[in-house]
């Protein structure tokens, strides 16, 4: 059956690490993956990294919390086996698991321009996306929930078809992983979202790794300029890496807001603003400093749902610019992926200064730790080494 | 000088009706009409059409209210004369002026993006764009205020040099002078801040002449499905020349709100939308009902300054939609008019349509009435006849 390994079919034993309940530090424990349904492959992680949402979602006590999880987003691994009505990938490829869809078949998945899958359209449950069901369970039979349909702090994982991405076996694996979420968002935001131009300025707010990445982006794109916003002052050399060129910080801008500041050093504004922390009040910031005539605002972190942006209507409609989202950079995985690898491996996308630190899968908590001092940009977690 | 003609460089004596007070009905007096300083022209109007501003205006109480005012801002003229360092048109010459600046020679005007000319930027002042001063006084001596620059309910007016367009004199003047303000901006919206594709669907809010400018440039574009919104039914007829297909009354959608009898209507939302009234409501209402992936809501309506806008962050961040407003639909007066006109020419924009009414000078208080009464889209106001 599909040159499917001798495990194919069975449930596999393994380790796991789990967050059994808000703001504890993950255990890991054996646990119980069920083999693969209909659409579905199993995957043996390789590694993968920490994301700032792992983190939230290991404390939030709120709707969409849910407990025992398994957590973990960004990774890369092997098919182990694949269920019924799975084409296009057997048992020994190398893949990256992804949180958005890419059916291949909807009218967004045909468009050139959006990366929102219709037929299973971005949703956060802690299920497989075509049941409410989970594939994880610990030795008494409990369900362990999922993240974002990936649930890769495991050493096995169960993901849909239409959330992977083939990747060349040969590509190093702790570079790979990466582009599962943060670093993928960044870069593909200033380059398939704001179409970043040669020569142009660019304004980052919140200088985590989405915003190094987003600098990074449109380092690639060819940005002249690239402002960095960030309360932290060590940023700035950090960010020099990813083609930063000027800092803000906010703490430090006296009466003048940093709107204004940027306003003035840019004697008009910025041609794209990125807004990557997640703050309603930065997105009115980074709107306010978008350069009129052509500016856009790219809206890339989260804030708490339903939190509401405020915009004076006189400047939306004076200021022939753009604000928009995304999720994922608005890449699509399939399409975008392998370009980026590519790039890559021409020396001129950079992945590797984004991973600081590598961890065992036993010392996981040390990523979080780090991630959360502010040490770190990604940890990669080794499953097995 | 300039082949200018016997009244250059002198007063002119002529008609105009002047608005008062806030409120009151137009009158019909003598002014008398500066000669043009360095920069500018004066014109001899040939007609002029009412826009909804002109009576917003006429009513104001409150800044940027200013009486008395000459209103006026949708017309065409032939040049009487030109003032200093004013190349490239001379007396005779046919033109129709416009509200924005196009100096040719900044980093806007010089961008294919961006039609807010930065040297002059807009904004609304009673004055000349380049000197706190009127061109007009009445015969005692005292200032008439001027409306966007160009003030033309006046037998004669002033502009200056960045704020008109040369003109056919063969193309009918009172198809021409659409093209200064309402009627270019819907159709502007559509086909250069929009840049509606073929066979897509579109919602326009409010159906003045802007919003039935905006469906008619979307049939421009081949819009196959062009959704009006407004509180009058007798708009789906009107619409219809204009490409309408489907009405929505917001006073017959019992528990629903507008944007989601238009989500139902179109499956998923509309591809592009357009905000004709100037109510921030209705912005997020066009904003709701936008398609995720690649909708775009174009603002045009002017609600009062300053009024927000609030949209879900959660909506912007995962919609991968876009929001922009456009002053003027985008337009680039010098670029753009010419081909307008061309394709009215060769029958593929419709003018005709919008021109409901026409009427002498001395009955332009019957063209506010009508257009108040809601009987007319634009009543052409002949000068001379
Ligand atoms: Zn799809
Ligand atoms: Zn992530
Ligand atoms: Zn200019
Ligand atoms: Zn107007």
């Amino acid at each position: 059956m599909n040159g499917n390994s001798s495990t194919a079919g069975k449930p596999i034993r393994c380790k796991a690490a789990i967050c059994r309940k808000a703001g504890d530090r993950l255990v890991i424990e054996e646990v119980i993956v069920a083999p693969p349904s209909r659409h579905e492959l199993r995957i043996k992680i390789i590694c993968t990294a920490l994301c700032q949402s792992d983190v939230i979602f290991s404390k939030l006590v709120d709707p969409p919390a849910i407990y025992p999880r398994i957590l973990g987003h960004e990774a890369i691994g092997v098919v182990e086996s694949v269920g019924e009505d799975v084409t296009g990938v057997k048992p020994g490829d190398t893949v990256i698991p992804t949180f958005m869809s890419d059916c291949g078949d909807c009218a967004d998945c045909h468009s050139e321009k959006s990366n929102l899958c219709s037929t299973l359209p971005f949703n956060i449950t802690p299920y497989m996306p075509r049941e409410d069901k989970t594939r994880f369970t610990d030795l008494n039979g409990n369900p362990l929930y999922h993240l974002f349909y990936i649930s890769s702090f495991s050493e096995y994982t169960v993901v849909d078809k239409n959330y992977f991405v083939k990747i060349d076996p040969s590509f190093p694996p702790d570079r790979a992983c990466l582009l599962s979420c943060g670093v993928a968002t960044g870069v593909g935001a200033a380059w398939r979202t704001a179409e970043v131009e040669p020569g142009t300025t660019v304004a980052v707010f919140g200088l985590g790794t989405i915003g190094l990445a987003a600098a990074e982006g449109a380092r690639l794109c060819g940005a002249k300029r690239i402002i960095g916003v960030d309360v932290n002052p060590d940023k700035f050399e950090m960010g020099k890496k990813f083609g930063l060129t000027d800092f803000v910080n906010p703490k430090t801008c006296g009466d003048k807001s940093v709107s204004e500041v940027i306003l003035e050093m840019t004697n008009g504004g910025a041609d794209y603003c990125f807004e990557c922390v997640g703050m309603a009040s930065l997105v009115e910031e980074a709107f306010a400093c978008c350069r009129h005539g052509w500016g856009k605002t790219v809206v890339l972190g989260v804030d708490k749902p339903g939190t509401p942006l405020k915009f004076s209507s006189t400047d939306v409609l004076r200021g022939h610019k753009i604000l928009t989202g995304a999720l994922y950079g608005g890449l699509k995985a399939k399409r975008d992926v392998p370009i980026l690898c590519k790039r890559y491996l021409d020396k001129e996308l950079q992945l590797d200064e984004f991973v600081t630190h590598s961890v065992k899968f036993e010392e996981i908590n040390k990523a979080f730790d780090l991630l959360e001092e502010g040490k770190s940009l990604r940890c990669v977690i080794w499953m097995d080494k």
